[in-house]
C-alpha cells in the first residue's frame, strides 16, 4: 500500500468505527484518536512476529478492523459478538487480554525476556495512553526495563486526558513537552538558582539557559534509562511510520511520544469530553444519545446523597481513581476541590492516602468500581484494615456489568473483602436503601466498611418495601411464610423478590430475608433460619467465598438444620453482552432459580 | 542537647540496638544505618505535631528508643513484647503501622491533605529506603504530590540496597548521583548529540557540557515537581539537621537524598550483606549465629528442587520481588541470571511480566511470600487468571510467621485465591511432598496454580507417610477409622496428625485425610465424607473463605450429612512472637483442638 491508500484506509476505519459505535455503543474517542498509530504499527511491524500489546485495549478497534474483522465488527460488545477489548480467543492477531489499565509495559518486558531467551530478533510494541501512565505497575516495569535495556517500543499515545481530565505530575510533564521542549521549566529553575546565587553568577546562568534549549525533551524517561523520541504528531501517518522505523533499529527500550486528539475525525467528540470516552448508541449527525434514561442510577443516588451529607459535614472527604463521572464523585470534586480528589488511575494511592485522612479524623469515601478495587487489595488489608481505620468503600458496578465483559465484572469483591478482619460489609437493595447505606457508612467510625451497588439500576424500585435505617449486624425479614427462605443481599434482594412472586403464582409460599449485613452477620439469624427447611441465596457475586459461603459458615458454627443452596455466580469468567442476556445465560435469572427451587424442595 | 550529646545519644542507641538484637534477633543493618537520620528528625521536628511516617518501619528502632521505650526494648519481637515495627497501639509517638514497603509517601500525601483542610502548619515527614522506591505505590503518590505540591518532607535513606542488592533504573539512578552529580550521564548524552550534529556545533556542545555540571542532581525528581536536596551524608548529624531545617522552611514537597551505610557502626554487618538485614540471635563479637539449624527449611527444598528441575528444563523461568534469599530464588538467579529475575519490590510487575512469559510458552515460577502476594491481586486475576496462563505461584511463609507479626502473617492467600476462576490450589504437608508439589506445578500447564508452605519448617518430618505424586484433584486418605475425620491441608496435615495421635492416646479412633488439592476438590470426597459423622479441618489460614469454607460449599452442593468444624484462624489480626506461643494463644495448637473434639463428638 502506498501512502495515499493508507490514508484512505484510516478514513475508512474511522467511518466504520463511527457507524458501529453509534449503533452499538462502545468506546469512541480514544479509539478514533489512535487510528494512525495503529495503522502505522501494522505498516512497520508484522504483529504475529512482534506482539502488539494494547494497554486497556478499548482504543484498539482499528486493530480489529485491520485484522480480518471488518464484517463481524458490527457485533461489537453484543452478547455472543465481538469483545470491546483485545481478546486472544477472538483472533490470533490479538496478543493479550486487557481491560484494566497500565499492564502493557510490564507485559512487554515479559515478552522481551522471552525473546531474549529464544534469541528472537522480534520486538514487543506497546501502545499506552497518557492516562494509563499514572498507575504504579507502569513505573515498576519501567524501572526494570530502564535497567536491563531490553529492546522494546512503547508508543505513548498522549491525548492529554485519560478518561477524565489529566491528573498528576506525569500528565503535566507530558503536556509541558508540547508547550516547548523543557523550556519553561528550565526558565523557572534558573530563576530559582539565580535567587540562591551571588550576583557574579548571573552570566553563568545566562549561558545555562541557552544551553538548556538544546536538550531533548523527555529527560524524565532518559534519566530512567529509556530512550525518548518525540513529541511527534500522532495523526501524521508519515511521522508515525518514520518514528517507528527509527525505534525499530535502535535495539533498546524506546518511548515514542505521540500527540493525538481524542475523538479525532468526529468533530462533535474531538477534545476533552469525558462523555465521549464510552458511549451508548447515539445519533451520528447530532451526537445526541438515543437512549434517554430519566431514571436515577445508583451512581446518581450516591453522588447526590454524598453531596448532601458533605454539605453538612465537613469531615467527609473522598477519592476516586480517574472515574469522577463513572463513580459520581465528579460533582463533589467540582464543588469541593480541596476535599474530594481524583488521584488518576492509582487505586493503591487512593486507598492508602485516604487511610491517612481517616487516621486524622476525617471520613473518607473511596469510590471505586468493584473490578478496580482489587488493584488496591494490599492497601485495604495493610494500610486500612490492621489499624481498623474507618475508610468507607463505595463499590460501584458490583455484579454483572454488561457490555464490558470479563475484565470488568464486579463479582469478586465480597470474596476478597470478607476475610479481612475488622471489615464491615453491607449492601442496599434499592435506591432508597442506598441512601440509608451511605448515611450508615458516614456514621460508622470504628472500622472500615464497604457497600456495593449495581451498574445502571437496581432490580426493584423504591417503595415495594418500606425503607429502614441500617443498624450494624441487623437483617430485615421482609416476608414470612412456608418452608422456603429466600435470602437476598444487595441487588440480590430484588432477584429474590422476583422469585418470591413467581413461587407465589405457582402456589408456593416462601419467606424473604434481606441480609443487609454480610459482615457482621445478624446474631439473630439462627432463630429465623431455624423456622425454615430450605434457604436459597441471591447475590450478584461469586459463589466461592461469597454470601452463601458466609451463611454456610454461620450454619455450621451454630448447628442449624437447614438446607442451603446459593444462586451466586459459578466459578468462571463471564463474557460480555446485555446484562439480562448474560445473566440468563449463566442461570442467574429468576426463572432458572424458580425451576431449581420447585425441583429441589 | 548540644551536638556532642546528640552524637553520644547516637552511640548509645547503636549500642542498645546491638545488645537487644543480638539477643532477640530482629532487623539489624537498616536500623543501624538510620540512627542519625532519626535523631535528626527528632531534633528538628516534634513528631506529635509533624507525623513521622516510617516506610516498612523495621529501620525505626532508634525512634522507639528515643520515645520512652529504652527499657521495654529488651522485649523486642517477643510474644507479648514490643513489636519490631512502628505500631500506634504500642505508643502515641507511633503514627502509622507499616510492615509492607512503599506506603509512606502515599500516607504522607493523605496527611498533607488533612493538614491543608485543617489549616495546620505542620509537615508530614516520611523516611523511606531506596529499596522501597521501586514499588508502584511510591510513584502513584509522587505523581499526585508533584502536581498538588503539598508541603511534605521525604527523607530518602539511600544505602544502595533494599534487602538484597539494588535493582532497577531508579536504584541505578540514585547511585549515579553519588558517583558525581549527573556528570557521567551528561557526558554520554553529549557524545550522542555530537554524533548527530554538524561539526560546527562542537563548540556549542562544549559549552553545554560545562553548563551541565552546574545542574543540581535529582533532576528526575525535579521533573516530577518534587524539590531535591542532596546527596547528603546521612551519618553526619549536622548535615542531616541542616537539610531538614532547609526543607522545613520550603513549604513544598522536598526529597532529601541521604546516603547511609547499612549496618553502620557494627563493622561485621556494614555493607552489602543481605544476611544482616534480618537476623536471629547472634554473638556480638564474632557475628556468628547462635541458633545452628541444620534442618532444611521448605525454602531450601524449594530452592534446590526448582534448581534441579531448571537444570533439566530450560523452559523454567522465575521471578521474585526483592526476596532472592527469603524465597530461595537467589541460587537460581546466580546460576541463570537470564532466566530468573529479582524485579525489586514490585510484586505487580513480577506477576504481570511472568504472565507474558507463560504466554510465550515458558514455565514461570513466581516466588512471593503469602503476605506480599496480595500486592499483586489484580495482576493475578486480570493478567494471569482470565487467560488461564500457567503461572506457578510458590507461596512461602504461609501461615503464622512468628516474630514479624500482624503485617506479615500468611493467612489470607487461600481466601483471596480460591474465588479466582481457573486457579488450581494445592499444598504439600512435608519436605518430601513439597518436592512433588513443585514437580506437579512444573508439569501443570493448562492454568495458573499456587502452592503454599510454611516459614521455617513443616510440623511433620518426611517418612511418617509415604510420599506420592500429586495428581490433580486427588486427596489422600492417610488413616482410616472411627466416626471422626481429621482433614488437613498443607502444614495442617501435620497438626491433624498430632491431634490424631492424642486422640488415639485417649482411645478415640479417627481417620486422617490429606486434602492435597483445595481447588479443584477431590470428586470422590463424597464417598469418604459419607463414612464419617464429624469432620475437623486443619489449615494455617483464615477460617473465613478458607479450607473449611470450601468443604462446607462442597458438602452443601453434594448433600452430604456430616458435621464440620474448622480449626482455621479466627477473624482477627494475629500479633507477633514465637510461632508456637502465638498458635497456642489463638487455639491453633493440637491440645486445644483435642479438647474441643472430645467435648463435641
Amino acid at each position: 500500500m502506498d501512502m495515499a491508500s493508507l490514508l484512505e484506509l484510516c478514513e475508512n476505519i474511522r467511518h466504520r468505527i463511527l457507524e458501529v459505535v453509534s449503533k452499538n455503543g462502545g468506546h469512541l474517542s480514544s479509539t478514533l484518536g489512535a487510528v494512525e498509530l495503529i495503522v502505522g504499527m501494522h505498516r512497520v511491524f508484522d504483529c504475529r512476529e512482534n506482539p502488539f500489546i494494547y494497554d486497556v485495549s478499548h482504543q484498539a478497534y482499528a486493530h480489529k478492523l485491520i485484522t480480518n474483522r471488518w464484517k463481524e465488527f458490527e457485533t461489537l460488545r453484543q452478547f455472543g459478538g465481538m469483545s470491546g477489548f483485545i481478546k486472544p480467543s477472538e483472533s490470533d492477531f490479538d496478543y493479550f487480554i486487557a481491560g484494566h489499565s497500565s499492564t502493557s509495559i510490564s507485559l512487554g518486558v515479559g515478552v522481551a525476556k522471552a525473546f531474549a531467551l529464544q534469541k528472537k530478533n522480534a520486538i514487543p510494541v506497546a501502545l499506552i495512553g497518557d492516562g494509563s501512565m499514572s498507575a504504579g505497575l507502569v513505573y515498576e516495569a519501567l524501572n526494570e526495563l530502564g535497567d536491563r535495556k531490553y529492546p522494546m517500543i512503547i508508543i505513548l499515545n498522549d491525548n492529554e486526558m485519560s478518561i477524565a481530565k489529566p491528573i498528576g505530575a506525569i500528565s503535566k510533564y507530558l503536556s509541558h513537552l508540547i508547550a516547548g521542549p523543557m523550556y519553561q521549566s528550565v526558565k523557572d529553575r534558573i530563576k530559582k538558582l539565580l535567587e540562591k546565587m551571588p550576583d557574579s553568577a548571573t552570566y553563568i546562568a545566562k549561558r545555562f539557559e541557552e544551553s538548556f534549549k538544546l536538550i531533548t525533551p523527555g529527560i524524565l524517561f532518559e534519566e530512567m534509562g529509556i530512550n525518548y523520541i518525540g513529541p511527534i504528531n500522532g495523526h501524521h501517518l508519515d511521522e508515525v511510520i518514520h518514528a517507528l522505523n527509527l525505534a525499530k533499529d535502535m535495539r533498546c527500550p524506546v518511548i515514542i511520544h505521540a500527540q493525538t486528539t481524542k475523538g479525532k475525525g468526529y468533530e462533535i467528540a474531538e477534545g476533552r469530553y469525558e462523555k465521549w470516552h464510552g458511549v451508548g448508541p447515539f445519533d451520528l449527525d447530532t451526537g445526541s444519545s438515543k437512549k434517554a434514561t430519566n431514571a436515577q442510577s445508583p451512581t446518581d443516588i450516591y453522588s447526590q446523597t454524598l453531596l448532601e451529607l458533605a454539605n453538612e459535614d465537613e469531615k467527609i472527604v473522598g477519592a476516586t481513581a480517574a472515574m469522577p463521572g463513572g463513580t459520581g464523585l465528579g460533582a463533589l470534586i467540582d464543588k469541593y476541590p480541596n476535599r474530594f480528589w481524583d488521584v488518576a488511575i492509582a487505586e493503591q494511592h487512593a486507598v492508602t492516602s485516604m487511610a491517612a485522612l481517616a487516621k486524622e479524623g476525617f471520613k473518607p469515601f473511596v469510590s471505586i468500581y468493584s473490578t478496580f478495587l482489587q488493584r488496591a487489595y494490599d492497601q485495604i488489608v495493610h494500610d486500612v484494615g490492621i489499624m481498623s481505620l474507618p475508610v468507607r468503600f463505595a463499590i460501584d458496578r458490583a455484579g454483572i456489568v454488561g457490555e464490558d465483559g470479563e475484565t470488568h465484572q464486579g463479582l469478586l469483591d465480597i470474596s476478597f473483602l470478607r476475610p479481612i478482619p475488622n471489615m464491615v460489609l453491607f449492601a442496599p437493595r434499592d435506591n432508597a436503601s442506598l441512601k440509608s447505606a451511605i448515611l450508615f457508612a458516614s456514621n460508622h467510625s470504628s472500622s472500615p466498611c464497604a457497600f456495593r451497588y449495581p451498574r445502571g439500576k437496581f432490580i426493584i424500585n423504591d417503595g415495594i418495601f418500606e425503607n429502614k435505617d441500617f443498624i450494624i449486624g441487623k437483617s430485615e425479614l421482609l416476608l414470612e411464610g412456608g418452608k422456603i427462605l429466600l435470602i437476598g443481599y444487595g441487588n440480590g434482594v430484588g432477584r429474590a423478590y422476583e422469585v418470591y412472586l413467581s413461587l407465589k403464582t405457582s402456589g408456593i409460599e416462601a419467606g424473604l430475608l434481606d441480609l443487609r449485613f454480610l459482615k457482621p452477620l445478624d446474631k439473630d439469624l439462627k432463630k429465623i433460619l431455624n423456622s425454615y427447611s430450605y434457604a436459597f441465596v441471591f447475590s450478584d457475586s461469586y459463589k466461592i467465598g461469597g454470601v452463601g459461603s458466609a451463611l454456610l459458615e454461620y450454619i455450621a458454627d451454630n448447628d442449624i438444620q437447614i438446607k442451603l443452596h446459593s444462586f451466586e455466580v459459578k466459578d468462571s469468567y463471564i463474557s460480555h453482552g446485555n446484562t439480562g442476556m448474560v445473566e440468563k445465560s449463566i442461570g442467574l435469572d429468576s426463572s432458572s432459580a424458580v425451576d431449581y427451587i420447585i425441583k429441589n424442595t
